[in-house]
């Protein structure tokens, strides 16, 4: 019997916003795997540390620091090997993954390179989204409102157009794209109406009017930008 | 001392994919707060049933059947005064909300009433975006793809614009909106890129191309496309 290939979303950060569904695969695992980048600490692992078994086997990929596209696919070929052999030998994997699976999540390279030969299940997860949203208290779209999730390493022109024809916007992955990002949103006369949100449910949680945001920002931040809900919808 | 108010994401519908944290609230809960459309049973209390203990006030919103917003706004008004009644003696009120509070979510009725004057928080919930994704194997956006959310009851040509200008899109709230919806994407070229999803993660789930989906669709039901990300990211 072939093995299970689990892509497990573990939500924003609070172990307690894992699913119970994911919490119950993490328990049962045999065998987990998740990245690292460039050998630090996974973030993934730390979501879900208090769940794995001693003596679980862990394949770790771990993927240098580079914005060239090579070493990950590499990294995850490796990986990707590692854990096929693990589904051959009739073990359930559990692919670790921050956040959803199919939402800006790692899991996505190996989907790509096992799910069409094992058999696949994805758990999907809270996203950062909704639990910045949640830490900012600032409802994100009601009734017929738009929502555009836009990439904060877009290039500058790209990020002004598509904020300019939004309704409520959410730009992830902010990071060092900080500076370009606050400048758009500046110039377009919308910093008022927007939040910064750092390390969203993580004990150093910040959560701040993008106004009086920090110089530096960490990769996991996030801007929300809505022009308000009707407060009485 | 009063009590706190509590905005509780529950998922999509399958009920082990409630975080942890929403469990852990709705068993302690002596309280509980949710609405139902014209004297229907509540999908939302229905995810949470086996957690309720017996014993447990129920605080029942019911929104009569209308498209006219007077209505709901007086239900709300309504369970709005129940509920800060319960607050203002102490006891905490935890409200149930499909899928993610501040994501089209009903609680934002009950945050514009009460948040100014209660102790609030939300749990965020697995959305049903990503409940679809996972269902029809769809990763939803990678690396620097931009992901746009459409209600379905837009107009026509409003869809039409914004389905043109996005990469991946995803359009809720399908319902009766179906065939222009259907008619637009069709019109764009976009049918075979297209997966239709209806009840997603619960027993009666349906996943489908959009070219092969019912002439009918229920509310809750989901339009995805995408461009299909680089299989190798």
């Amino acid at each position: 019997m072939t093995g299970v290939l689990y892509g497990v979303g573990l939500g924003p950060g609070a172990p307690d916003l894992m699913t119970l569904r994911a919490a119950r695969l993490i328990k049962g695992a045999a065998v987990v795997a998740y990245p690292t980048l460039a050998g630090a600490d996974s973030f993934a692992r730390s979501i879900a540390a208090d769940l794995i078994a001693p003596g679980v086997r862990e394949i770790v990929m771990d993927v240098p620091m580079s914005v060239e596209r090579a070493p990950a696919q590499a990294a995850y070929d490796k990986g990707a090997i590692e854990i096929a052999a693990a589904l051959d030998a009739g073990q359930n994997v559990v692919c670790l993954c921050e956040g959803d699976p199919f939402f800006y999540g790692s899991f996505m390279y190996l989907f790509a390179r096992l799910s069409e030969t094992y058999q696949t299940e994805v758990v999907p997860g809270v996203t950062s989204v909704t639990a910045c949203a949640a830490a900012a208290c600032m409802p994100l779209a009601a009734r017929n409102e738009r929502l555009t999730v836009l990439p904060g390493p877009l290039p500058e022109d790209e990020l002004r157009a598509r904020i300019e024809g939004a309704e409520s916007v959410v730009i992830m992955k902010v990071g060092r794209h900080l500076a370009k990002i606050r400048g758009v949103i500046d110039a377009l006369g919308l910093t008022a109406d927007a939040m910064y949100v750092a390390r969203a449910t993580l004990a150093e949680e910040v959560v701040l009017p993008l106004a009086d945001a920090p110089e530096k920002a960490p990769y996991f931040s996030m801007i929300l930008l809505t022009k308000g809900a009707d407060p009485w919808l």
